[in-house]
């Protein structure tokens, strides 16, 4: 009898993300009954959203993955058995498969993808990252040609997208990133108009010469000092969307906010937003991206990690910020 | 010759506001010239705005009252002489007056009001503080019947009208004040569901005691500490409506803001507005209040000093709080 391997929380983070929050089981490989699918999964999504998934935060937007329970991530899969009239061997499917490298299912959540489109892009650009960068760029930022746009977490997988949206729609993009490699990446291939390494620059001297006009837009993932240097900058009417706070994730002793003065000076809207409250519109969402891709505005890197049991390290990443890209698991 | 008296602003605050800022000044009644009315001010309105208008900050949302400059105000007034088709002597008429008795002016910016309504109605509802409440609730508040809404300032000319417009919507309205005078006034004179004295109470006990279910709308007219505590008690799609921080004027040290982890996993909306912003729409607001105010859900109190150089210790009172309703100056 051949068995896979799941990978299931057992301890809540407290300061540091790795292989001692998680435990590797080893499972049996179920047969489908009427009505169910097997998915052999390929392909494992990683994104920061899982810190809030895994913390013991009761007060989290979204349920909190149990101890013991298989730890929840969206992927995309085969299908290499099928009782279930929806579904065909060899299809191409994607869902919160979980650290697994098989999933038994009802098809519940299961959507089929175009074979055609390679995985990496599919969790790049089509699904959560993509969805996000869309959702809140155009519901909240109200981006106009002509404005300057600020973007953390600039080279990573939602900041890269809204990046490349903003500057096709004519904004002046600046983005926000972690090493010089990264700013590299945005400047001279992705086409952002400057970059802002906030370990090593001048944050306020470096924000005021790249966006001499001010800031229109702020889309903020990462949370950090960044978040007051640019809410300094902020121009009359200008909209923040808050994506991500990964900086504050697993911090004991959560920093302040800036003074709230400037919210009125300049009336500014701040937005906080995450996806799973707009899963509805992920057609719409897809729809509107789908020009862009189109047009080969939207460039992506996926950064692989190898086998299952390198989610469990994988996730430090987005606390180091040594991913490059879109971060996956290829199984 | 008759003369009139008229109030310079000479030096800007750094601290406090009082006399020491003003110099009055003497001045020859003139003769309206043809296209012009001369007009005798009645009531003088005297608004929390007035500190950013004569702070040295540039950076303010409406240019700020140069030194030298007789002060700005709104104003109600008569028209005691007329060379102008569109004016008759004995109109009661409103405008930016200024803090000075009589105004020499081609009618610009100088609007007619129905004789019938009081003057301290017309300050206190129809001007400045209901289309600011007005505008802030509506535009962003979004009120619902059956939500919690909790209004700083609410003895206050702007949130004692936001705590009335919310109360007849169906909201259960918490009111926070600074004194228990206050508060007896907005619980037993408004009908508002609760009060907080945030000068005496436990913030944090009172607001749960009051607000068992969360709060769904912030009006924020003050600042202070005050915004932590509701911040952290904010129902998940929150609006938080920013439009006044007057603890914040004058101070040297800027409190810092609540840390924003709350702004993502409740998805709050934040939105800070002024008044000048929205001024194309008066007649709309004035009409949506309109029905409020005829089926008497709108009490209001004013607050009326005596003589155009009560103006200057009068501004003080907003620091202190001790203004009871809408402060004007009974010329």
């Amino acid at each position: 009898m051949s068995t896979y391997k799941a990978i299931k929380l057992v301890k809540r983070p407290a300061g540091s993300i790795g292989p001692e929050l998680f435990e590797v089981e080893e499972k049996t490989v179920p047969e489908p009954a009427e009505g169910e699918i097997l998915i052999r999964q390929t392909y494992m999504s990683l994104d920061p959203a899982m810190m809030g998934w895994m913390s013991e935060d009761t007060d989290s937007y979204i349920p909190r993955v149990e101890l013991g329970d298989v730890m929840r991530s969206s992927g995309i899969g085969e299908v290499i058995a099928s009782k279930h009239p929806d579904f065909n061997e060899g299809d191409q499917v994607m869902g919160l498969f979980g650290w697994q490298e098989m999933v038994l299912t009802d098809g519940t959540g299961v959507n089929k993808v175009d074979k055609s489109l390679p995985p990496e892009m599919v969790l790049a650009v089509f699904a959560l990252p993509g969805l996000t960068a869309t959702q809140g760029l155009y519901g909240y930022g109200h981006p106009r040609a002509g404005e300057t746009l600020v973007v953390s977490g600039a080279a990573g997988s939602v900041g890269s997208i809204v990046g490349q949206l903003a500057k096709a729609d004519g904004l002046r993009v600046i983005g926000v990133v972690g090493t010089d490699e990264k700013a590299d990446w945005i400047v001279n291939e992705l086409g952002f108009d400057g970059a802002v390494n906030y370990k090593t620059d001048d944050l306020g001297a470096k924000l005021d010469e790249l966006a001499p006009d001010g800031i229109d837009v702020y889309f903020e993932n990462t949370g950090g000092p960044i978040l007051d240097y640019v809410f300094e900058r902020m121009n009359a009417h200008g909209r923040i969307v808050v994506c991500g706070l990964i900086a504050d994730y697993t911090s004991e002793n959560p920093r302040p906010g800036p003074n709230w003065m400037r919210i009125i000076k300049k009336r500014l809207s701040i937005q906080g937003f995450t996806m799973p409250d707009h899963w509805d519109k992920t057609k719409d969402l897809q729809a509107k991206l789908t020009p862009y891709v189109q047009k080969g505005q939207i460039k992506y890197r996926a950064h692989v990690l190898d086998g299952l049991e390198s989610a469990m390290s994988g996730l430090g990443l987005f606390l180091t910020g040594d991913n490059k890209g879109k971060l996956m698991v290829k199984l």
